[in-house]
């Protein structure tokens, strides 16, 4: 029960921290949201920060085990990279609210000055890796880390444009180009060793 | 002198709703920033909202400012797409720390559910509508809409992925990039032209 308590406040500060963003969410409106008494809520979590740390955790686990997912289901790298480019179409709705919850976290940390700042930026790194290993098995040697922080910029661009203009073509029209970008890559690659 | 504390004011809200966040500054944080008593602060603004409004106005007329100064002092339209582009180099040490200053206040609002939030978002828009005349005056007809958003989506990600990571080849690199990619559009319109 306790564990499930505790989750239920990391789940409600996620959401919230996304939503409204850290500095405007209280300790006082995750407990609210998570419907739980002052004294039950402080046996789990003493600090606003305790509860960003916990959040940023389990932000990383459950990127990686998107990633993870993405690695078994889909056979070729090129696919996988699909998968990640695809997520701000599945994640439409959200980014149109509140931006990328990556991205707007890191850059509301950097602005405090926060301690956790860093951590918070492990979660931009998970994908950044992923992504180089990906256009690695591509072929892309030298040029993996490259291209890799080219989609990322990509992904980052669509999210903060999405959530000021709402434009579902738009969304749309900016992954279409990536992917035709990302088969011009797969071409090259494809010619190189051959 | 009036109108100077004013300025002040703005310009001091501006720098520090940027470095630190609109949430996170308070009305004394802005007032210790400009040394002025309380109640020469509240002649100017009775609100944090009434500072916001005029910190928007004011980032208003200076981007409009930037790009009246493009339009004239750059010829052709590829050279002025260019001095836009290029703004992530020229202003990267605060993009660094800060992100975009339009794309940062714009999340953030949003976030928010501010009444301001549209009112932010008209910088962006001020960006897109700048950049699609840019593309109409190369050539680009119906796609200029299109890739003033590719390139505006470009700049914010651009942003975003230099604060999180601090990477100053990274920055040089993209814009590399997106040069090369506008070279070819510059081509694409002037074999179309012919």
């Amino acid at each position: 029960m306790a564990k499930a308590t505790r989750q239920q406040i990391v789940e409600a500060a996620d959401n919230l921290f996304y939503s409204h963003g850290y500095v405007q969410t209280s300790f006082a409106d995750i407990a609210a949201a998570v419907k739980i008494s002052r004294g039950n809520f402080y046996y789990h979590f003493k600090t606003k920060d305790e509860i960003l740390d916990a959040v940023i955790d389990k932000r990383l686990t459950d990127r990686e085990t998107l990633l993870a997912k993405w690695d078994e289901t889909s056979s070729s790298p090129a696919g996988r990279i699909e998968c990640f480019i695809r997520i701000v179409i599945v994640n439409q709705a959200k980014i149109m609210a509140y931006g990328c919850p990556v991205g707007t976290l890191t850059t509301e940390l950097a602005k405090l000055d926060h301690a956790s700042t860093d951590k918070a930026n492990e979660i931009m790194t998970l994908f950044r890796d992923w992504l180089i290993r990906q256009f690695e098995a591509l072929g892309c040697g030298g040029k993996s880390e490259e291209n890799a922080l080219h989609v990322l910029t990509w992904s980052q661009g669509v999210a903060t444009l999405a959530q000021a203009f709402k434009d579902e073509a738009y969304v749309h029209r900016e992954v279409d180009r990536i992917l035709e970008w990302l088969a011009g890559i797969v071409r090259e690659a494809q010619q190189a060793g051959n």
